[in-house]
């Protein structure tokens, strides 16, 4: 026996007395606990990674579903009470189905008498190649330097490892946890969560019916201050299809004979956004909320370099150049964003090709007070009148494959109030309260079908590169996150 | 002997008191011969569509080169004075430098007193992936009901081919070559001939000096009716770049604060043509040869049925809905094309990314009297102007990678008389005269270098998807087009 074990059972004998008196967490313990096993969560997380489970493409799925199973082995292993939910079926473009990667649910705990907390993450990731502009093989976890690069690692399987070895940690220490636990894991966050919200809804008053809060970590800090995220944009992702000849033709023998899909597409994509980036969609603008007073100055506090914003990206000029106006456009207005077109030659060199059908993939990220049903019929209905005033004979076609809504959470809540407790402790300083310019889809389907707070803490850093080329998660943010986790599970467990 | 080999030598003996007289080519016995060896044929067509000599991509070079080899292998085992001729080098965007496809040479005969034709053509391709929409593995010469389907079939290595067989078809019939036969087969041709023309330039006073003629076979037929080809378009092919951030960005996290490189490049290629077809650029449209009325008569008189190929293609509609205005637009007015973008998403499914550089490929028919390098300047001054007013911080480059001429015949000349002559005996027809609104670059480089006239004698078949998936060569066309071949070596003997 350990000194190690010694102080964790005086813990348990004197918590059954006093339980959680605030002067006796033992965060040295576990913080001391967590830098020595550092190495053991690195190999975890490269194990992790290097399973390629990226959810948008279809021909990756077993790799999903394994990516599953490892997660529920590894609850299991540590003795949750785990169950892989099967949540049906996913609708492919050519009618056909393919199974959708099953949820993850566990357990650790059900004391009556402590709070619940239900962990939400994603082990799915974005695609990603060598080829795209990688350093470093993206499946292949690598430390340069204390970051740790590989698709995935920030985004988002290292905070859902950072939440799993703080519960080994209270259960190696044999300090008892201060919260029931229970883990939600999803592998379909990416492509939009596809049957996640119906199983939530089915799981209503069983899963959820005793948990108290719901946290979600897949985010990150604005700055190397750590923050707390109290909003989030939605995400509205179209497919806009112009279809055509019937096969591609070569742009010599046909080129001015034929109406060529790829210029009408372009044509249409051009009339989304200004040059300065103002959206172009009737409605759109309208239906935000306006920026108060109260928020105004809040912007202003907050700690955002400007010019490093610009070097980290490698940009001469931003869109704003104030930080009020560059963090609301960042967090609490819409943009769009055209990602790419399939169907279109896209590789090096030349091709001399009009290619027959093409499809432009874009998104528009939105704010309270957008309605993705509404935003839907907006887009579709500007585009195809767009289209019409072109007169061509192809076929346009819009679709929205993902509509995900906004959130926004209160932070003088309990919730984030242990949080900025939980933060002082282990950082010693104050978080940043921000919010995230990205879309965690489930954070509204959480608040709105089971009405529990949420909050999201972040560990990622500012700099992690999600779904870009080089993503990583940096030694530093895994390590110092795990403690932050551990040190929330006290401060949520002194909420009344 | 054979009763056939007995006819040929009776043949020799004539032609040596009465040089090629009419009624003794023996055009039967020639076409007998190609009839029954036209599985030799397809079989030599199948081991030359398996290399995959895609020249616009560098890593499919040592394919390239294997296919020079081949090709030289053949002429020499036919007993051909053949060459290899090293061109040098292509450089590389990135400042590398890749050995070009050496030029196969080759020589069948050089009796004073015959003419000398020079057959060019070319052995690579286009690219092709099965994954394009191929019904078949495009590498792999796949006969479905008499058609040969494969990348490159049609465009250009059975007509390649179908030149070699002619003249092998004369060796084994042992009947004189009615011309002195030379080859000039390069590998560069779909990315523009790079290293050909300075080739010729220095080759023109040895193996151009005796050369009379220049045949090229590298297009196709308007309909079932086969076809001399007196113009081609020329062909400028565009690199335009917008480079921004410095790697790929997050577009929920980034959207709103960066000027993404995507919306400005897709701004500006909206600005190349109008919905109608209208090219933009100024100065492009003021520079075409106006059309006389002479052409457009010539235009109304040509075979061409508008509604079978609007459904040959798939289309409800055309640009032009009058057989005149479509040819002319076809033939001998310029087209813009966008061909696609790289460094953009172009997958399957959805991914939420902000490319960060961003490369549009397009080009630009050409047509007499327009020049490629006033193109290049009109292009490149026009997108720089267009780009400059949306005061983006990002950075645009315009390249012009392919500056092809566009080339024009006289229909009058002896050459194509001999062809029509070639063409009557073979099909029993009157060929029609055309024009091919695709790019064969070395044409005008042929001319202004040597000084000889040139004609294009296609044997493709209208339908024969080049540069498209599921290109084919029919057998018809393939084998009919050799025994065209034979008799056209005939009736240029007869030539003055």
């Amino acid at each position: 026996m350990t000194i190690w074990q010694l102080s964790s059972m005086l813990l348990v004998v004197i918590s059954s007395v006093s339980p959680h008196p605030h002067h006796l967490f033992e965060y040295d313990e576990l913080s001391q606990y967590v830098d020595s096993h550092q190495e053991e969560y690195v190999q975890t997380l490269r194990d992790w990674v290097a399973v390629e489970s990226d959810s948008s493409d279809v021909l990756r799925r077993p790799d999903c579903h394994r990516m599953m199973d490892m997660t529920a082995e590894k609850l299991q292993a540590m003795g949750g009470k785990v169950e892989l939910v099967d949540i049906g079926v996913q609708e492919l473009p050519d009618g056909k189905t393919v199974a959708l990667p099953k949820v993850v649910t566990a357990q650790f705990g059900s004391d009556p008498s402590k709070k619940t907390v239900c962990v939400y993450g994603h082990v799915d990731v974005q695609p990603a190649k060598l080829e795209d502009g990688w350093a470093t093989e993206p499946y292949n976890l690598t430390d340069i330097n204390g970051n740790l690069y590989g698709r995935g690692a920030s985004d988002n399987k290292a905070p859902v490892l950072a939440w799993i070895h703080t519960v080994e940690v209270y259960q190696a220490l044999s300090i008892d946890l201060p919260v029931n636990v229970k883990f939600l894991i999803e592998g379909m966050e990416e492509t939009g969560s596809n049957g996640l919200d119906a199983m939530i809804v089915a799981q209503k008053d069983t899963f959820f019916s005793d948990v108290d809060y719901i946290i979600i970590s897949d985010c990150g800090w604005l700055s190397r201050r750590p923050a707390l995220t109290y909003g989030t944009r939605g995400n509205c992702y179209f497919f806009a299809e112009v279809e055509g000849p019937k096969q591609d033709l070569h742009s010599g023998v046909y080129g001015g004979t034929v109406i060529e899909p790829m210029t009408d597409l372009i044509g249409i994509l051009d009339t989304l956004i200004s040059p300065s980036g103002k959206i172009l969609i009737p409605g759109i603008r309208e239906a935000v909320a306006s920026l108060s007073d109260e928020e105004w100055k809040m912007y202003q506090d907050i700690e955002f370099d400007i010019e490093s914003f610009k070097s980290k990206i490698g940009v001469s000029q931003l869109m704003y150049s104030n930080k009020v106006d560059l963090l609301a456009h960042r967090w609490r207005y819409p943009t769009v964003t055209i990602h790419g077109i399939e169907g279109a030659f896209s590789g090096p060199g030349s091709k001399t090709v009009i290619p027959a059908k093409v499809i432009a993939k874009f998104s528009i990220r939105q704010v309270p007070n957008m309605d993705p049903a509404v935003v839907k019929k907006q887009v579709t209905d500007y585009l195809c009148s767009v289209f019409a005033k072109r007169k061509s004979p192809n076929k346009l076609k819009v679709t929205m494959i993902i509509g995900a809504k906004p959130w926004l959470a209160d932070t003088k809540h309990p919730l984030y109030e242990a949080g900025k407790a939980a933060v002082k402790r282990v950082f010693n300083v104050e978080p940043d309260l921000i919010r995230e310019g990205g879309t965690i889809p489930i954070a509204k389907t959480f608040e709105d079908v089971t009405g529990k707070s949420i909050i999201m803490m972040p560990i990622g850093g500012f700099d992690d590169g999600l779904h870009s080329q080089n993503e990583k998660m940096s030694r530093y943010n895994y390590i110092e996150g795990t403690k932050l986790f551990a040190a929330y599970f006290y401060e949520l467990s002194l909420l009344k």
